[in-house]
This record gives C-alpha cells, structure tokens and sequence, in this order.
C-alpha cells in the first residue's frame, strides 16, 4: 500500500525542530513535523500550585489550536466559554507526560508552564506538542541554569512521543491528518530514550484490536520515537 | 506482599449490578465495585447530534461526581463553571468505548446518553463506567425492542473495563484508592469479549514502564474483563 | 376523590430514611419517600464562609437533579453554564431551614455543607431534601461529638417538610408528580418539632387560594411533618 | 414599641408609581416604596418560549439590582458570571406572580418581559417588584389594545405585594432595610383584589413561627395590599 | 438642512444633571442629554487592585444598559455569560478619561468606581457617561474630603465628552439615536476645560474621512464641551 | 531625543509580510513589524450574521494574545472565562477597520472571518493586525476569485495602520513597547491609500494633548500608512 505522500509505513515526516523562536518566553521552540506546526514555549514563575510541596516546583501544560489551525475553521473556547474537551485531554497528557521525567525537588520551588498552540494541524498535534514542550522546558531550565536559579537540568531522560496506526490493517508510523481519519485504530506513545513507555493510548473506535497489534504499533512508535530523540539532542546538545 | 484488603494480586473486588435501578430512565444500573458506586443511566432521545449522518444514530457519555463521591468534598463543576478536566476525559473515554461496539446504521436515528454518576468513588471509577455503562445501554436497547423502536440489538458485543497497576513493583489488578494513590504505573484497558482491545491507556507518572510490564498488565486487565462481562452477561441474560 | 396512588387525602406517601449510605461523608442518608429518592451528606470543613462571625460556624445547602431524575432527561448545569434558577431558589430554601435551628456559636467555626442530589425525583425533593438533609446533618454532629469536634449537638430541635396541594379543589397531603402537575394550589411547610413554622411557600399558580385554604394545607402540612419527625428520631435515636 | 421612622405598625412607607417612565418599554413605571425605587418595563416581543402551547403567549420577569443599589457595592452578575442566586429567587417569584391573573390565552402569541431593576433598594424590593410590575404589564397591554394587537386585558384582577415581619415580637407591616435586618421572622404576601393569596412565602431564620403569627402577619399584609392596588388603580383608571 | 430635532447644526441637545440621585453612593448624579438618561454613581472602597503603587489609588469605570434602555429590549449580559464587546470597549474609554485628571498620589489609597448605568439611551450614551461620571466622581470627593478621607480634590480640570458626526455630508453636534444611525462619520471627544483631548475617537464606517473634516468634527465638539462643563461647574460650584 | 531602537523619529520598524503562511486559510499572512507578529488568516464561511440583509456578506475579526506573547506569561481568556476587555475593544476596531473599504453587496452572501493571533507582541499589535488582516482578507478574496466565488475584489481601497505618540515630549512614529510604555499620548490611525481616516483613537492617559499635536501625530501616521501600503501592494501586485 502506498502511503499518500509516498513514505514507508515505518517513515516519520520531515520534522523540524527551531529552538528560541520566542524572544520572551524562558524556553521556546516551533516544531514542524510534515505540516502539523505547533508554537511551544516554556514560562517560567515562582507561584507553584498550592497542592506541590513546599520547596517543590511543578510543570503543568497548555494545549489550544489557533481557529484557522484545521482545513475548517473552528470557535474560540472563549467564544464557546467551554475549554474544549479534546484540549482539556490533551493538555493533562502532555503535562503528565514532561512531569515524568521531572525531578520536582530539584526544580525547587517554580511552577514551568508549557503552552502548545498549534498553528497549523494535519494529524499529530498531541504528540508534536509533547515532543516540541519538552525542547522549550528543557531551554527553560537552561536558561534558569544561566540565571542561576539552578544548578542542574532536573530531568532524568529525553521524552518524546509519535503516534501509529492501523490503516486498511496495515500498521503505519506517524499518521497525517488524512491517514488519521481513516484509521481502524489509533495509538499514541510516550517514550524516555531508555525505550520505556512514559503514557500510552491507544483507541480502536472503528474496531477491536488484538494484544498482538498492539505491540507492533508501540514497536513501530518506538522507532519514532528514538528519531525524534536524535532530533530533541541534535537541538539541545546536552546528555542526561 | 499481602493487598490492603487482602484480595490476591489478580483478583477483583466484589462486584454486583442491580439493573433498572431508575424507574425512568430507558435503560439503568447501579454498579458496585468494592466501595465505589457509579450510577447509570441510559436515555433515549430522537435528535441524534447533527455531525451523524441522516437516519443513524449516536452514543454519548456523561460522567461526574458527586461532590461528596470522595474522602473529602469537592465543589461542583457549576461552582467553579468549569467541566472538570479529568470529568472531561473520562466522558470521552466511556462514548468511544461504546461507541465502538454500536452499529450506528441499525441504532437508526437515535441518540443515547449515557449519564454515569459516581455516588462513592473508591478507585476505578472510570472503568466501573464503562463496565455499568455497557449494561445501562444495553437494557435501552432492549426497552427500545419492547416498543419496536429496534429490531434487535444494534451491538457487535460486550464491553467491560477494568484498571491494573504496578504497585512496590508489583502487578494489581482493580486498584483500589490506596493502592492507586501509591501506584507507580497505572493501565486502564477496555475490550471486548473476544479478548480484543478497545482503549488502553497506560500512565507512568511515578516511573516509566516496560514494555513487558505493559503487557503484563494487559493480560491482568483481559483476566478481570472476562470475569466482569460473566456478571454482564449473568444480568442482562444476552448473547450477542 | 379516589388518589392516583389509593392514598387518604392526608395520608404520607411510604417514607424510609437509610442513614450512613456514604461511606466518606460525615453524615449522610438516602431518603426516599415514594418515588423520589435523594441522596443527601454532610460534610464538614473547617472554614466558614467569610461573612460568618470569628469563631462561629455555618450551615450552607446545595441541592441538584442527575439529569434523569425525572421523566425527560435534562441537561446538566455544568453544560448550560447556568445553575438552574429552580435548583438556585430551593438551596436557599433547604440552608435557611436547618440554620434556623442551629446555633452557630454553639456549632463553632465549622463549616457544614449539605448535598441533596435527586436520584430520583417524582414531587416533593425539595422537602425530602429538607427532611433527609437534618438526617445528615445531624448523623455529622454525632460524629464530631466522636471526634471531640463538638461537646453536644448545636442543634434546639427536629426540622422537617413536606408539601400539600389543592387538586381539582381537594386538599392534599404530600402530592406525588402527577398530582403536583395538575395542582392549582401548591403549599411547602419547614416546621420545628413545636408544631411551628420555620419555612412557608404557598403558590397559586392555577388560581388563587384564600386565607382558609391556606390555613387548611397548613393544618395538612402538620400531620405530615409530625409523622416524618417520628420516622427522623427512630432513625437518629436523639432526643433534642 | 416606636418605629424607626415614625409609622403606625401597619402603616405602609410613602408609596409613589410613576407610569410611563420610559420612552420606549411598551409599558413602564417608577414605583417608589420609601427609599426603595424600582424601574419597571414592560417589553413586548412576538416569540414566546417553545414550551408554550402554539398560540397561546407568557409573561416572564427578570429582576436585578445595580451595582450601588445598596449600602455598600456590590459586584454586578457579568463580573462573576453567576446569576445572583437571590436575584434567582426573585425573579421566578415576580413571573409567577404576574402569570396568575394573566389569561394566555386571550394573551395570543406574545411574550411580555417585566424587568425589575432596583436603582436604590430600602428592604422590600421583592413586593416593589410585583406592585410596579403588574402596572408596568398593565400599560403594554393598553398600548397592545391601542395597537390592535389585543381585544381586551387578558387579566382577570389586580397584583400587588408587600412583606410583613416580627421585629421584637411586634408584628410589623412593609419593613424597611434596618427593620428587615432585625426581624426574626419574615412573611411576603402577593395577594389579588379579592384577598386572596397568589404568593406566600414566610421565613423565621431567627427563630420559628407559629400559625397564629402567620395568620396575624397575613393579615397585616392584606391590609398593604389593599392600599397598594388603590394606587395601582389610581395610575392606572382601569377596572377589571 | 433641518435636524430632525429642530436643533442646529453646532447645537447641544438640553442637558440636565441632578446631583445626589442616589441615598447610598458616596457621589452621584443622574445626566439627561435629551432622551439619553444615564444613572451615575461613584463608590469609595478601600482597596485599590493589585497593580496600583502602595499608598496610591484608582479609578476605574463599568458601564451597562439596562435591557430596555432601547428600542428593543436586549438581553442581560448575564443572559448570554458574556460582557457585551461594545461595553467592555465602552467602560475602558470612561475609566481612562477621568484617571486622566485625577492625581492617583493625592487621591490615596482608595478605589473609586463609577458605575454609568443607562436607564434610556438616544444616542450619546459613551459621552453622556464621562461628563455624569465627572460629577459623580467629584462629588463623592467631596463627601470625602467631609470624611477627612481626603484634604483637596484630587483633580486637576474638569472632563465632559460629546459626539459630533457627518450626516449627508453635513456636521452636526450632539448626534441623536436617528442621526446616529445615518452617520458616515462618527466622533467622540473627551477634553479638558483648557481646551485640550483627552480621548478621541473617530469611525467611518460609512465612508473615510478627510483631516480637515475630523478637524471640523473636532473644533463642535469643542464648542459643546466648553457647554457641558459650565453645567458641570453650575452643578458643582467648584474651581479646579 | 535618540530612540531606543536607533531610529528615526518618523521611522517604522522594520516590517515584514509573509502571504499564505496557513496552509488551509483561504488567506493568510504573518506579519512582522520589529518584535511585534501576528498571525492574521482570513477564514470564508457561507454563513452571514443574522443582521446582515438577504444576499449580502460580512467581515468581522477576532484577536487574541497568545499566552507568553509578552514579557510576562498572562492566562488564557479561557482560564478567566472572560474575552479580555482590551481584546474586545481591539478586535471591533479591526473589524470596523475592514468593513470599511468593502462593498458588501459586491462580497456576496459570504462571512469573513480575520483572526488576528498575536505571537509576540513588541507594542502595535492592533495596527499591525490591521495592516495584515487587510492582506489576509485580500488573499482570500484572491482564492474565491479563482474559485468562481466571487468576479472581483469588492474592496474600493488599500487600509493599514499605524501608530505614533508623544514620548517626552517628542512625537514619534511606531511606538514599541518600551516607548509605547512611556508615552504621554497614544494615537492610532487606520487610514485609505488616499489619506483619508478610517478610524482614529488617541488617548492621553499621561496628560491632555493639544489640537496641534494631535494633528502632528496623525501626520507622522500618514507616512507611516503610505509606507505601509507600498508594502502591502508589493506582497499583493493588485491596484484598486
């Protein structure tokens, strides 16, 4: 089966990852991964939630699509005074998904924010955002490390994340938008670069899927995920 | 390592299903897992939402607590006029997992609300609405071919959802609030009587996880959903 | 006039209070007359809203339907942004009658918040909400007087309500819905275990009502509040 | 026992109704009860709501106080985005009021708006509401009969209401703001011109009440209730 | 050409400003500018925002139309959850004209709100707002400099505001409801009583408009400004 | 008086226009003046407002501040349930600024909708939103030519904006932030291509201004809209 822009069932987009594209934010990056563009930036102040530990820091997410992101254009949540419902999902992912790797008595007492708003999406938002928010935290801490507000990156190992699934039954790495709606199944991981699962997703609405199908996607998301690492390190420069 | 509440490590808490548990609702339960209760409802309603094509139908779900479900009271969404952003995903959970069992051509043009109201929550309360949902839904149908509003059940087969957990590196099925609150991975899976996956979604926030830790937990998950759908299929007396 | 239901004019529908139906709330009860079913709790928290005295408590009431309570579902609050202006009036109503018999210095700087939330409803939920909401509450100071929260219960009597009506020109005791929907005159009494008013809410929607009739549906209201008072106290086994 | 301001205790405070305060409400009035002053207006619109049977019409209030009504400012409704819920309260009660002389259907296919906006408010906004109301609703009808668009007063006798309390066990009639503060018990009438009662609401937050009180502060109320339609047919020159 | 009203061209619509409208505002007034009414008042509190320099104060406005100031009744902001754009736009404008003149260091450490309630509108009601906000604001100082809450007005020149517009290439001062409606041009000027803007505000949403027009619409307002602040100072009595 | 920048006292930023930045707006472009972007995509819809007459279109704007846009990280409009006051005032002025130059009957039954979404924001957001909405609206006008939506553009003129204020004293042509922050008087001016006002809005928070420096800034804008629009024809190639 060909794939509609030709790639390999095992071959991610082009993706492109620009680091500081925000002059204000503490950390920030655009990730481009095929045209699915989302603006990450990593806001750094000293008012954790009132549930953290004293001492400790917090990292929480924001995800939103711009109105004009999708092929059609969509309301504000303002305009509809409701957050979103796939947005109020997204974002609890993505803020669980960067925790993990956090050390929160390391970070000491700042609450991080990382805002995802996608520009542009053609499939693959959520994951986009995971990979692009942990660049833009990861500059964030940098730039706090400069600042001297710590002494270390309090992070225990790269995230990323990229999505799989199963098209006229065959299994194929990171889905576009029109892949997507025309998937069987549909499953999203989140990786650390030692090849262990940080959240995972996977939903079969239009059928059931096997034990064994399963595991061939979080095989083939595994293959993302370690090019995106390369592409994380590639940008950042440092080794955890 | 001996549970809290002494079960062994793949067994469920008691469960029990007492259906028609509304007296007007078109289909109902109250499901008991342990000492958390979830009522459900099911209500039939002849305005499918517009993005459904002419002539079929649609399953939606509702979920909330009730503000005093828990160990301490929490405030309503209408207090804080937001939909609580864990609400808002679990509701999206329980419409796919149902979703994805329902020919929505032979449902006709109709739309079913599935309303799941946690009453005490100890723990698994997402899966318990699935699992309650299921049952709720299918008793509509069935009061929908008592009127001849259906011809048969317009379902392919039976849903039930069930958490496990890695808890002190141990492998829990059906955690309880305490074994949840120190689990260091949590998995939900739902599937369907074919032993086939439905969702899954997998969380480590404390740690990341293996993959053989995954299906670990998968398969604990697929031993406590063919024990559930016995007391489903016990209660609604159906095969599909 | 023979009633939908064979009861006497004057004549409770079948009343049962099942105290302790949660298992985290403070005090709580089901109480279930007839058709209508309420789940009330009490919980108590220890700050006072702002308005209160330094070192006094208060007692605040919220009340609300599952959205199949009823024959039709209805939305929830949540998704209309809207607390529900009849839900709005009868958690004034149900707050302002059990803080009629609270002493507030006596109760200390203790915040109570009863939740009455219809599982069920078919007439009358605002005064079982009432009559079951004491139950709860005062299952709550029972259990501070157990924790050493409080010496005595702050509380100078019983509290009970219960409605009656004038259907096609005869005077009723308690009306269930359908009654309730074809009554031309609607009266709620909130009265002490003295035979005297805390709360009185008369409407003639239909046709307006005169002094004796008012006085007659008040005299109704009696009998019933004393009954319900007998089945609180076997349930609470206090005498205040 | 001397009143704060001089009156007999079952005199009613200076009351004035200015019609036609409006240029443009279809009817309207200033009614002034002491210092409490309320603008009402009456708009008529073709659309009633959808549960009102096809060509039959509904009358509706809305009630709200500006921001510095009162002693002390309040925050307006927007700023919290909560209906008030004593406004809530109010509100339900003014329509209820209004619609039980009204005739919907000799009404036709109209929906009356009665808002009652409180410029200052000196205890009893709630009766100055109705009182002005009724003669706010009364002149749209008049300008609707001018109009050609109603035959005749869809209305079968005069509203108005005033509240009556206990202020040191005195029996008090039309309570201003400091006695209103200090009464331990509080009774609003509605009543028509034929004495008899539409509304009845009565509240002992400061302590119970009996029947005898009740019927003596019913009394008191229907004395107010006489002189305050004499000026409502005075303003209005219209026998019913 | 003749004005609809008679008036000509560089002409004020009769003014009216009648101080102390409200017993409980610490300043008030309410501005009739032909059919334009709009209730004044301004509110004293201790406590100015957050972003205010220690020991200074502020200012700061909310603007409203009651439902039927107009020619059809509108909904209530609360109605539809959202503070209507056009007063959002509207109140801004008022609070930035008055802070102009006022002396945030003399005036201390209070908040003052005006809050520029419009009971009809014809027309003018942004412009009506600042020169009756004027007042109020001066005469709550006054009050309190009575309190000895302050020494001197905290002001350093009067403010009034009024439109002019170009109506079939005509320009007219003071545009009425109906002129304002077949506007091509439409302009609001705040000054001071030295002949200086403060806030100006030019549309043409029918056709652009020439410097020399808007320097025509600018020198009438002018003229009518140099008006309304000697009514101003007739009210008040005070030099600044 | 050097400028903060460098530049001279009449010298725009830098400014940059990319068209067709979205890949599925039917117009769209990001425009850069210094350190302020803007996002601006022009989304056709077949849906006037109710209030536009049979046959006719509509052009109507949003705005909005991405979250770490500036210096300091601000909540979302959803977090605060609230349309921020400055963005409603902004994004009536946008939509005015548009409507202005286009022919509605000539548009056709089409709704434009111009989402202006602030990435960084450096002081100018609005007349740069204006200046690249103006060019968005034009591509998608472009793209339903091209479509057989529409014959020609239905637009009699170029429109841009442009700010200028009075910073110590000095008039200054395109005020960033540093010096929009200190400014005694900010004006803004949307102008034609034929110099003429579109909208006009100035503002002297810090002091009064007079006449003649009123005009002194609206001629410092007018070269800055002439140089703004020689951008906007070369980026579109299009005479009017």
């Amino acid at each position: 089966m060909a794939r509609i822009d030709g790639r390999n069932v095992d071959q991610l987009r082009p993706v492109e990852i620009i680091p500081n594209i925000n002059k204000f934010a503490e950390g920030s990056c655009l990730i481009r991964c095929g045209n699915t563009h989302v603006l990450c930036t990593a806001s750094v102040e000293d008012k954790p939630p009132r549930h953290v530990p004293e001492g400790e820091g917090w990292v929480t997410a924001e995800y939103s699509m711009l109105p004009r992101a999708n092929r059609e254009r969509s309301k504000r949540d303002i305009a509809k005074l409701k957050l979103n419902g796939r947005s109020a999902e997204i974002q609890r992912l993505i803020g669980r998904a960067l925790r993990s790797v956090v050390d929160m008595k390391k970070l000491g007492p700042w609450n991080i924010t990382i805002d995802c708003d996608v520009l542009q999406g053609d499939g693959g938002t959520r994951t986009a955002s995971v990979t692009g928010g942990f660049v833009a935290m990861m500059l964030a801490f940098r730039k706090m490390m400069e600042n001297g507000q710590l002494a270390e990156y309090p992070v225990s190992g790269y995230v990323a994340a990229v999505s799989a699934g199963i098209v006229d039954d065959v299994a194929l790495l990171d889905l576009c938008y029109e892949e997507d709606s025309a998937a069987m199944v549909d499953l999203n991981c989140v990786m650390d670069d030692q090849g262990r699962l940080i959240e995972l997703q996977g939903t079969g609405e239009e059928r059931p899927f096997t034990l064994e199908e399963q595991q061939q996607l979080v095989r083939l998301c595994h293959k993302g995920v370690v090019e995106l690492q390369k592409i994380q390190k590639d940008v950042l420069g440092v080794e955890l």
